[in-house]
């Protein structure tokens, strides 16, 4: 094999096999696709109702029956999905004999229906969980996506709540990507700002959980090791700055939902983090241990307010990305050849992130939602146990606490 | 289903279910894939040889070996492979009773391995072409990618040219897309420059004839009805001129072959033309009807001297998206509200589109292959027999013509 010079990419394997039937009406044609991957009997998982009010639910069950699908109803899956709900799904899967699962809804309901799908095969889900291991087996799984924002709609994991020890854990494996989903932005025409807001910061977040891993290909080099993928992480960043800000002003335009839609859907689905090591997801990590102790909290909420604190705490280790993260997706110039300059910028980059945020109505501190100092060291110690934290920076216990005490 | 205002943005369905194994070292991963998909008896399909100089050729051959796989050797596709090069490729997979092909190469073995694994299910392979019907069957596809370019690696279409009928027609179908790719940017180290520089021009005009499909959300907006799809598609470009630049200075640079690899990947795998209306393709259109006449033109040659002569032709029927690339791809300003600072920002997009292709060491005319004026009308036949041309603006057969001869 060739010899070459500089060597510094990261390897990585990509594969998001889902098929998305994106747009107006996409909702009844993903029928003859369940059907086509021979499932007769369906277990549907959904939320908590709007699938009825939207029309979601009329819509996606003629056409089953168009199919000739038989199906029976999950219904009631709540943010941050728990341990129980899974359970209780696996139950009703086996006892309906299910062949396949289709979720019907966001981010949460699509985590359990992914759970459901591998927990029929399992003695019990959360013993698979603490090993760690990818799942092996699982039902089919189908989506038809209703809120945008966590890209469980084209990725092969599932995050569930054990509310009893506190633990927001993931599991994944090939499996467990959905086969097919449909993404119709018209049935988010009518959610809420904040519920918006806070899925669009998500898919944000992300994005720049991998982003900030990216290096210059040599120092003071404008061309960056991961130059391809960093080029495509700030695409959907400030396409979901664009988009979200349209939502602000007219939550019912098309364009911007789906522009919105598109965007999320790469957020996590294997694409942003290709070359980048794994990305850095401490945040990640500290909202699972935050939402773990407090389960209504919002995902997305709980990251508004802890990622800027996580970037104020490492962006002087990391200045060149940070400078060029304020710079393509900020408009913050700066002078790439002098420190000072690179450093400031990379600090406005922060400002102007944690402006957005709040600026999209979105939460700046912790205590709002009853957090007080004394629950701290808990979740610390809970973000610890999943790994060690800190890809981009190894950060010890007191640099989390202060995360942490910094928004609380 | 909920009413909206303004629906703009066109459905689209995505899949690119390949597996990308991407990094160094990464060849002999693939032979284990192979063996999962249940192949025992391979067809290896490769070039010219130069597979055999580089170590791939070996490295692959261990790997096979150690996986238990079997394997027959079909050498010799050239670029713009032929049909008689697919019929003997099918003849040779039927005698070695094969069970998949695995193509070693660029984008004309990739395509050749395609096509040869439809055709062995198919009594001939060119009036299946003829009937432009989907590939319902065909024996399972791998690859190793050692000239970034086509995006074959990742899609489910090959280009064959038919030299007797003078025609470059393609065929799709979702089982050819390759189940596995190995990509190792480090083979590429060693490639000629004018072939790497062809090769990446012929990725940007992936990108390139979907992106002008793009429009305003609004008149005098910045925000694009597919507005996510043009930030994608702008990165990809910006990474891919990037590349080249690095690499005309240093050619065996890890990271920009590395870059220009991955974002080539993603200029014709079904993504660039996600909600932008099948794109235009006339200059595609163009260069097959090029190059079905004179086979010896390299594909990626042929578009950089017809591009830029497709884009001065239909730049003021769409000045808002070749204002828009002006800026985001070669940092051209212009001040969106006054029309006339619009289009002179398009037309200096045009133009500093041509230069950088001349740059690169790019043909900027047709004569020098030999084509004079008497060719033109026999190519534009050729060019009008597989559609109708122009989906941004369509084309009469003068407008072709000049589209031709302003480059002769």
């Amino acid at each position: 094999m060739i010899r070459i010079k500089d060597s510094t990419m990261d390897n990585f394997t990509y594969c998001a096999p889902t098929r998305i039937l994106f747009g107006k009406g996409t909702i009844p044609a993903i029928a003859p696709h369940i059907s086509a991957h021979g499932v007769q009997r369906l277990l549907l998982v959904f939320g908590g109702g709007s699938a009825r009010r939207n029309g979601v639910y009329d819509a996606l069950t003629a056409a089953l029956r168009a199919a000739g699908i038989l199906w029976d109803e999950f219904w009631g899956v709540k943010p941050n999905p728990s341990l129980e709900q899974v359970n209780a799904g696996i139950a009703k899967a086996r006892v309906f004999d299910a062949q396949g699962v289709l979720a019907v809804g966001g981010g949460s309901v699509i985590d359990c229906g992914k759970a459901i799908a591998a927990g029929v095969h399992l003695d019990d889900y959360w013993t698979f969980v603490e090993t760690r291991k990818p799942a092996e087996r699982a039902l089919p799984v189908f989506a038809v996506l209703t809120l945008s924002g966590t890209s469980s709609e084209m990725n092969d994991k599932a995050v569930i709540t054990n509310e009893a020890e506190a633990k927001k854990w993931s599991i994944g494996g090939q499996c467990l990507a959905p086969k097919v989903t449909a993404i119709d932005p018209q049935v988010q025409a009518t959610l809420p700002w904040s519920l918006t807001a806070s899925s669009g910061i998500d898919a944000m977040t992300h994005v720049m959980e991998n982003y900030f891993r990216g290096r210059p290909a040599t120092a003071g080099n404008s061309f960056f090791r991961e130059e391809t993928q960093l080029q495509i992480n700030e695409a959907l960043l400030r396409s979901i700055v664009l988009s979200l800000n349209a939502l602000q002003k007219d939550s019912a335009s098309y364009d911007a939902r789906a522009n919105l839609a598109w965007a999320a859907c790469w957020g996590l689905n294997g694409m942003s983090v290709a070359g980048l090591s794994s990305g850095d997801w401490t945040s990640h990590a500290l909202e699972h241990a935050l939402s773990g102790l407090f389960p209504h909290i919002p995902h997305g909420a709980g990251l508004a307010v802890l990622f800027p604190s996580w970037m104020e705490e490492v962006y002087t280790f990391a200045p060149d990305i940070f400078a060029r993260f304020a710079r393509n997706v900020w408009g913050i110039s700066c002078n790439p050849a002098d420190p000072a300059s690179v450093l400031e910028a990379a600090d406005k980059g922060v400002t102007a992130t944690r402006a957005a945020f709040s600026g999209w109505g979105a939460p700046d501190n912790l205590s709002h939602w009853g957090v007080r100092e004394e629950h701290i060291p808990v979740m610390v110690q809970n973000a610890y146990s999943y790994r060690a934290l800190g890809r981009l920076v190894p950060l010890n216990e007191e640099q989390v606490t202060r995360i942490y005490k910094r928004v609380l």
